[in-house]
């Protein structure tokens, strides 16, 4: 296997656009594009996770590719549900590593503002296991449920989660591609509304709409792809054997580090999938990023501060930067790479070593993505 | 780059199934991991064109996986439009071929015979070009454009394309697995209803459910993967240069033969992409197995047919096997495998070069598979 390399990364503003999917995803591609230096990619790998109910378009990977102007590049299209984004940097990367190709353009996104709230919560319902949607589960239903597990176990849980949802609008407040850079308190987010009890609005991401992109390469680059790992479990949550940590994610993590050649104690900062609030405390935990049982303290503690010890979505995460599906597990790399290479101006981190978390589904395919600044 | 190679391949008998899609790509999977003599694989590669308006199901990856009792197994869902079979085989051999698997399991499905036929035409579309599918267009009435201009290039085309359907009809009776093994003559062809003038019913691949899967290795077994090659063109097909060939096809035979080091002279029999009985002739010189415009004339002469020098659709193509869409690509695959293992009974060839052709979409994303027999 060879080595695989970032040669350039772009993403489009996340939050309620008017411009079609196809041209989200040629603004983000062309924006990596030219960071590498390079016209056209070899080859391109589409993350989208539903674009034919969410737009009524299918065959989508030739569709973006003739759009970008790519039509005679050879193209596929990957979908594990929200992790799709991360899925389709593994499938770039296998390319790349195999030599199939020397570099591939990775591209990701989803549009949904223009559907109503509830057919988007339909749609994304589709992830969920059929009998446990039978009878009436959605994704914050399900996530209410394991946050209400997740309290039973933390006396201070509510502020922690609570602590999640401040830091991370925090840190969006200085990202100008962020679908809510807005401040909120402690007492905003524990007095917002009711959603999936004990979930309320501000401890959920928004929908959103955008597209991210990567250029990976078989060429030396300031950034390499230290390590790939994805974990699987279940599709029906009720065959769990735990609700508060997710086997998928802790498989991820001990494939990725597996890869990369060293543990969590490296990772200066990382990019985690807050879709729901509790959700980046069980994956601190999950990454090994954090001792078990510590996440919720070392956040209200202010550790996973942009000014913290390890940073955590210093993007904003899903939570404000956004979350457009398949998007996101790109947008994730984007900010990392960002990072990285000294471009995160207004948020900018010290450190060699990032790490991405996506969950797909309700934790059902996980990926974790490890980068190495050779700087 | 590490070769890859094949351990195994199965295939459900294809027609209106009842089982569940998950049911059938399960069945596939365990038949293929029978052969290989494998208990559970490293990782599964899934290709479904639509699960989510055909079913009603998303994530279907994690979904396939559960139902198949492997959820703790890496997976992946591949899709390019009618292709996605072959391009699922493209993304296990890439996973394989950089040695980030052992081994992959790599299954395909459809199940569309449980809704209306013109809700399945209506999804279907959504393949086509947006500005094309406005203005009526469905995949019969771009075929049947397709088909009208290759008719006025050949005086003897009605009854060229019609022989087509009469010589897979013919090879689908010696297969077992086929939707449809029932000998058509050429006359029943030429009168059989109007679809899309001048295309006919029997010029037509029937709606099907199925699935198929193999298993792809890097130990050494008795079929070698000798070639992937892939090609796409515009959405659009008013953005063509040329009906009467396929770019995609070309590009993705110069692609194949190029990483197999050798020429389509030295291709024995193949399985080609006859959704419409004209493009087994169109892909027959768009591959190089035939030389321009001599495909009708070779298929009256009987050079086509089971006993003839080049076989095409030994299993009864897409005509009278039948399209269960992303099973397809695999399905072909299958065939060939069992041709080159000596597995295809009453239908059994000689031959140790087997070619592969899957069109996704309207020709925008094609894949030639080669497949070498090292007995």
């Amino acid at each position: 296997m060879g080595d695989v390399f970032v040669a350039g990364a772009g993403m489009t503003r996340i939050g309620r656009r008017a411009e079609s999917l196809p041209s989200l995803m040629a603004e983000a591609s062309h924006a990596a594009l030219a960071v590498a230096g390079l016209e056209t990619p070899e080859a391109i790998v589409v993350a989208a996770m539903n674009p034919e109910e969410f737009l009524g378009d299918g065959n989508f990977a030739s569709n973006v590719a003739t759009h970008m102007g790519f039509a005679d590049v050879p193209t596929i299209r990957i979908e594990t549900a929200t992790s799709s984004g991360a899925a389709a940097l593994y499938a770039g990367f296998a390319q790349v590593a195999a030599r199939l190709r020397r570099n591939v353009l990775v591209v990701g996104g989803e549009k949904m503002t223009h559907l109503s709230t509830p057919r988007v919560s339909e749609l994304i319902g589709r992830s969920i296991d059929p009998y446990e949607r039978s009878y009436g589960a959605t994704m914050p239903a399900l996530a209410g449920l394991i946050t209400r597990a997740l309290l039973a176990r933390h006396a201070d849980g509510a502020r922690e989660i609570a602590q999640v949802a401040v830091k991370n609008h925090a840190n969006a407040v200085r990202n100008p591609y962020a679908h809510f850079p807005t401040a909120v308190t402690l007492d905003e987010v524990m007095a917002s509304r009711m959603v999936a009890d004990p979930l309320r609005l501000l401890h959920c991401c928004p929908i959103s709409d955008g597209a991210a992109a990567v250029v990976l390469t078989a060429e030396t680059t300031a950034v390499r792809v230290a390590g790939i790992g994805q974990g699987t479990d279940t599709l029906a949550v009720r065959h769990r054997r735990d609700l508060t940590s997710f086997r998928a994610t802790q498989a991820a993590a001990r494939a990725a580090f597996a890869m990369a050649g060293f543990g969590p104690a490296r990772v200066d900062f990382a990019e985690i999938h807050d879709a729901f609030a509790p959700f980046e405390l069980i994956s601190l935990e999950d990454t090994g990023l954090v001792p078990p049982g510590k996440a919720g303290r070392a956040t209200l503690d202010g550790e996973t501060a942009l000014d913290g010890r390890l940073p955590i979505n210093p993007s904003g995460g899903l939570k404000a930067r956004g979350h457009p599906l398949a998007a996101t597990g790109l947008a994730q790399i984007v900010e990392c790479v960002w990072q990285l290479t000294g471009r995160a101006e207004g948020r900018q981190l010290d450190g060699r070593i990032a790490l991405a978390h996506s969950i797909g589904g309700l934790a059902t395919n996980n990926w974790i993505s490890i980068l190495e600044s050779r700087g």
